[in-house]
């Protein structure tokens, strides 16, 4: 986790990504305890990805940078490459696979970014990202296992410790594990009392059995396709990441689809906030961990807790689904 | 207006309502002119209405207090009055109309008001609130038309005069006046220099014509009514809030229920916020005046520009019909 330089990351990204509010949360079932959501939901292209998109292109060279980015995606982290690129004025090439939100297609495409179609496999994916960047000279973003992306999401863990101080529990969705293990490095010199707790669908729960394997350990794509929370329906988490979470994380709590929908549901519904239900992932967690104290081996520690909205991506007919109390 | 002591309001409400976030909105009609949300939205009981009413309870002697208070109201001002009673530990009667939605009766009765409802005209529902106040000694808190009120409402102007110095144009929506006047008194002594543009639905521009009048005009409700923004139906705004206006304003810009709708569906779909009709007139009315220069006779000033998003309070089903593209 050493070489993870978080304030350097803050440099960089002054000016060019949003500081995010912590916005208090009225949530009736944590009693006296005070609850936050740091939403990233409000951020720049709507989620967190920006912050390690836009860090990952300012350390480039210069010259290495001009020859332009690519990546893939079927999500935010398409847009936040899309988004740094066009600050930087570099040409993106996202990689979008068939399937995938035809409203994230169409963002990614408004901020610029050439949009480049193939077979939803990662086997497809990978080759046709690996092709664009030997043909034009473009650089692949990763979009989590790399240094320069957990430093630029880490910027996030740095932003609620300078506003929460004293805070006791961050709740955090886990994919790749960008996010989460950013969270951990930040958190480690910031405000190193605090825990960090990962949450995961239970239907893509891989990061909660690779940390109690002790390493990476994939889950079927049948599997974790099946969650609504689109965002962490990676198979793996990255070699990076188990490394730091595996140093610093307290654990990984798990929540169902009906969880995770009624956690979207109370955002748009009791908080204001359209919160993807990727993002509403850590408050689902936090009610079960509120409502079965030491659920799957987690126990939350006295005193204030936030919650990270990762995203607020989500379709308007899904979003009408989860306000009405249906899921898909 | 020197009766306004918005100062003494800021220090009784410290504490007792929230701080609201100044968001920076990307707007592509905008161009490069900056523009932020004051996201009253995401205020205690999901509008501001909490702020006047706080600001008055706090003004009472604490035996006049002590006999609770009443209010009628069909939206947001009863839940702010039944969570500053509340806040008080003091009992609070909200008279409610038939008609009105049942998820703001609901939530009023979750905040531990008693709901009486009356028939849904205005002389039934102020004379039951008055027969309350008559048999049980409570005091009876006005909508808008009341100098604590008006402080109260004042503090979101103070909020973003502190956060925006050189704010150059303020968009408000103006129902009974309460907060579009408090705006105005806030920036009168904190920025000056700053345009108050109050916003109405073109079907509720009875502010507007008083304006123009020099005298308050009332609407008949017939048309006021058939507007989805439900928090500024008031057929006529109030003598205290015309005052205030008719020194301060800068004039009124009407929005068409489509354009309130639209920018409503923006909130959601684009920034990550849930608003109600009446919260999104003042984007609506920032909208026809980036396309239409003048509109209405108004201009809106070089500089910085805050859109008011008053509150969020809105049906499921509602915003569903909003996000797809229906108004109904």
């Amino acid at each position: 986790m050493d070489q993870v330089d978080v304030r350097a990351a803050v440099s960089r990204l002054h000016g060019r990504v949003r500081r995010t509010p912590l916005l208090p949360l009225g949530l009736p079932q944590a009693g006296t305890r005070q609850v936050f959501v740091k939403a990233e939901s409000l951020q720049l292209t709507g989620s967190f990805k920006v912050r390690g998109a836009t860090n990952f292109l300012a350390a480039l060279s210069p010259d290495v940078r001009e020859r332009g980015v690519v990546t893939h995606s079927s999500g935010n982290h398409a847009q936040g490459v899309a988004h740094a690129a066009a600050a930087f004025g570099v040409p993106a090439t996202v990689v979008i696979p068939e399937g995938a939100s035809e409203l994230k297609v169409r963002r990614t495409e408004a901020l610029g970014a050439r949009v480049v179609r193939c077979a939803n496999t990662q086997a497809a994916r990978e080759a046709t990202a690996q092709r664009i960047a030997e043909e034009t000279g473009a650089t692949l973003v990763p979009p989590f296992d790399d240094v320069r992306v957990v430093e630029g999401q880490a910027t996030v863990g740095v932003e609620i410790a300078e506003d929460l101080p004293n805070v006791a529990n961050v709740l955090v969705p886990v994919g790749g594990g960008g996010l989460s293990s950013g969270i951990c490095a930040a958190l480690a010199h910031m405000a190193p009392g605090a825990k960090v707790i990962g949450v995961e669908p239970a239907l893509a729960a891989d990061a909660q059995e690779s940390l109690r394997r002790g390493r990476v350990v994939t889950w079927p794509a049948e599997r974790t396709t099946a969650t609504i929370a689109d965002g962490v329906r990676t198979q793996a988490i990255g070699a990076l990441n188990m490394e730091i979470l595996g140093s610093r994380l307290a654990g990984v709590v798990t929540a169902t689809e009906e969880a995770i929908a009624a956690a979207a549901r109370f955002y748009a519904t009791e908080a204001g906030l359209v919160v993807e239900p990727t993002g509403a992932l850590s408050l689902a967690g936090l009610l079960r961990l509120l409502a079965e104290p030491g659920a799957d081996g987690v126990e939350l520690a006295d005193g204030p807790t936030v919650v990270i909205a990762s995203g607020g991506n989500v379709d308007p007919a899904r979003l009408c689904a989860i306000v009405t109390g249906g899921v898909a």
